[in-house]
């Protein structure tokens, strides 16, 4: 009995296409966390950081601050989910149509919802894939962030009937048109030096491939702390006695947000982060790994707000600093070291 | 003349029962505070989570915010006490009474204030016991927490005569009657889904035993960094160079925060700590050590406050997960591992 | 071209005399900073540790809260100017006339403009020296505090023609009567006890010597979150791939602010750092080195303000503790361990 008051997770078996789960536990974003992210990940985006650039774009709320790094609430956001729809996973496979709708600013209290899209048994009888569409709302219940996301789960019993298959049909990337630009977001009299580049939309090239320089090498103590503050408690990211090899995993949207803030050097007016179309977790990273990372220009778009423009980037992170920027190897597989290939759409003034 | 300047703590002859002790420094707690928390121990309880979910059990304050972890409170509050109470300490015996009254919230300033309320000369000479009572009050006078604590202090010199002995009459626990509700706190429409368990009072049968399952090994970095934000400056948690074995001793209140927040997957209801009424700190602790935790209900009591009643726990941390919940070896000893033996209060919705 | 984006840091050749550079990116301060400076260092003095107790001493703005640690202000300010000043550095070889005006509190957003007001090429013609004045400013144009630097910087070319020599004239020491006292600073009805000390300006000597007695060992994960903090993304502080010997260098901002709050024991009066007068980093920090520090008085003054006095300090930090209190070995080299030399005033109440 007691067993049964602790949360097992949901197997295979356990979804069903248009079950809606309401996730615990509705967080409020504080200070605090900008302040952690920021101590945490190289950031220095000029939106987040100083409420005084953020004004200057129309983003600040004098009674409620600026904005937080849109990773912020993407990671409590989807943090909630883990519990109910990955605590069985064997892996997460993909996410995609991720938009960044009203931005989260301090005093924001998020909770997510997900509902169940997509069902697909695997041959092996062992496990299957679970998609889900996840929504974070904020206390206003304005939408905040909403994206897809797949992950290959346990079945509970091999003995289970296997679902009817529904695969559902996902965007390979945010059309443009479709991009949420935030209320009186206005590049119009953007101030480069202040943000720290002159390259704004124009001086970015389609295929143009940018070595970022810098790296960080992770420390257990930095990851942990980290997926805490998301509410991630998956016991992979915590425990030596949770993997064979003793090894504490580094949560995925770790990378994410260590490659994101490293990518300012090369970057630094790609300020908001406005969709994710698809996002790969390729290899594992530990403690003691030394993170670089590079981007390649996707696409360009100009955008209707004024002075505001939109790059689709690849970000790339890698173990060890990687200058030749190579993502596949000859036999069309990832190159060695790659850890996270990202494709996001990011705003940026003309 | 230097050393002088500088604190080199109490020792047994400082002691007299009924001197009372102002200990610096007054600190104010901030939404810093809370997302610190919420980095080092992975608590999801909603009231401190959620401004939206305490206010709707009555609990966020418009101006000032919503409460942050009663044990934010309490680390604060006793960290204050070390350099005047337990800079000489050869150990912490044992807490008892420690209630916890108004809510702490961030803008509050919490100063602690002691009185030595026993004292008792060990036979060997060397050492004593002091008893003290603390109170901690925030900036309007109104008690936040208060608590009685003995711990053993070296004596100077072996020489001082041993002063009368006075051993104060401390309750074994706090009656259920003497728990302390937060004014307005009102689980009558508490929202399980969000708080993220269906386990309500009722759920819970006295002697019932619950795994957390869950769990995490240790780092310095966090736990340093734990201890100083409570002002907690005993050289024994910093330094390699304190102790023979060169290991840093992890301050014994980070297991408590650590094991309280890992009680959530089982116990995600029992929101508030209303009291302690007794702790052990049975092993020490320290970096790679995995820490799990189980609960055992104690007892069971049902409050005045709309829909409000409480669980008495036992909260076991241990070295590595003990599946069987053994506390005690055949020889009455603790059972191996066992590094923390709490009993406290919870308030739970009935 | 890619590579164009990134920022390739300043060359001795990139500097000219009157040369002013606007440092990106503005940064805001919070409440966040204030908790997580106060998780890295050890420090407990009560005017930023407690809204009250700066109230009672006229430094607290109701609507603004109280000021953070005077080096929070230093440390965020100075990261600024890194990209641009001391990306190429060979070495930080020193600083002068560092003032402290307007105190810096939660919500100021503070950014960095330098000016070069000296250079000089070293004989190798590799090398060459750069003197920059930087001035960091608030958001309603306030300055909050400048400071002279000089580093040693790579030349891009050793073809390059040396620039004329010009080496500014800077102040051994600020003059007592030239500190900023923050407006409304008073003294004289000072809580002694809440701040953790009986201990005025009339009870320091100058040439009295104070062993600080506690130590803190220190951590990668600990060192390159401080660092981040302030923005400064040198890659020596944090991969294991930018030298040789593969340990990540500490900032050596950090061991200043480690030995200043080291320093409350034996100085917890010496509220505010009023001004740095000289500072050198001896030797570099390296994680698992345990950091002591001790002070010396090398003068005192009385100032205008009520019940105000200053006190000019040797602070210096220690790679093991160094209960001989030796700075100069005897061939007048520093003596082995010496990490840091520091040289400033603090305002203490008379």
């Amino acid at each position: 009995m007691a067993r049964m008051k602790t949360n097992p997770g949901n197997f295979f078996e356990d979804f069903t296409v248009g079950q809606v789960i309401d996730h615990a536990t509705p967080r409020t974003v504080t200070e605090g966390d900008r302040a952690l992210y920021g101590a945490i990940y190289p950031t220095r985006f000029a939106v987040p950081s100083s409420a005084e650039f953020a004004a200057s774009v129309g983003l600040a709320d004098q009674e409620r601050g600026h904005p937080v790094e849109e990773l912020v609430g993407f990671h409590v956001a989807f943090g909630k989910t883990v519990p109910d729809v990955s605590l069985n996973a064997v892996a997460n496979l993909g996410y995609a149509e991720c938009r960044f709708h009203v931005p989260v600013v301090p005093g924001d209290t998020l909770r997510t919802r997900s509902e169940v899209i997509g069902l697909k048994e695997n041959s092996n009888g062992r496990t299957g894939v679970v998609w889900v569409r996840s929504t974070a709302t904020n206390q206003r219940g304005e939408v905040a962030i909403d994206w897809a996301r797949w992950v290959m789960v346990h079945k509970r019993s091999t003995e289970s009937p296997a679902p009817t298959t529904v695969v559902p049909d996902l965007a390979p990337a945010v059309e443009a048109a479709d991009l949420v630009v935030p209320a009186g977001l206005d590049f119009s009299s953007y101030d480069d030096v202040a943000a720290g580049s002159p390259h704004r939309l124009g001086d970015y090239e389609v295929g143009e491939r940018i070595d970022h320089v810098d790296g960080v090498t992770l420390t257990d103590a930095e990851h942990m702390m980290a997926t805490r503050l998301w509410q991630n408690t998956a016991k992979v990211h915590f425990t030596t006695d949770a993997r064979p090899d003793g090894r504490r995993l580094v949560y995925g949207g770790h990378v994410i947000s260590l490659a994101r803030a490293l990518s300012f050097n090369g970057l630094a007016n790609a300020q908001l982060v406005a969709a994710i179309n698809a996002g790969a977790h390729v290899a594992p990273a530990f403690a003691d790994d030394t993170v670089h990372a590079w981007s390649e220009v996707l696409d360009t778009a100009t955008l209707e707000a004024p002075g505001v423009g939109a790059l689709r980037l690849r970000l790339v992170a890698t173990r060890g600093r990687d200058e030749s920027m190579t993502l596949r190897s000859e036999d069309g597989t990832y190159a060695d070291g790659v850890l996270l290939d990202l494709d996001y759409w990011a705003l940026i003034p003309r």
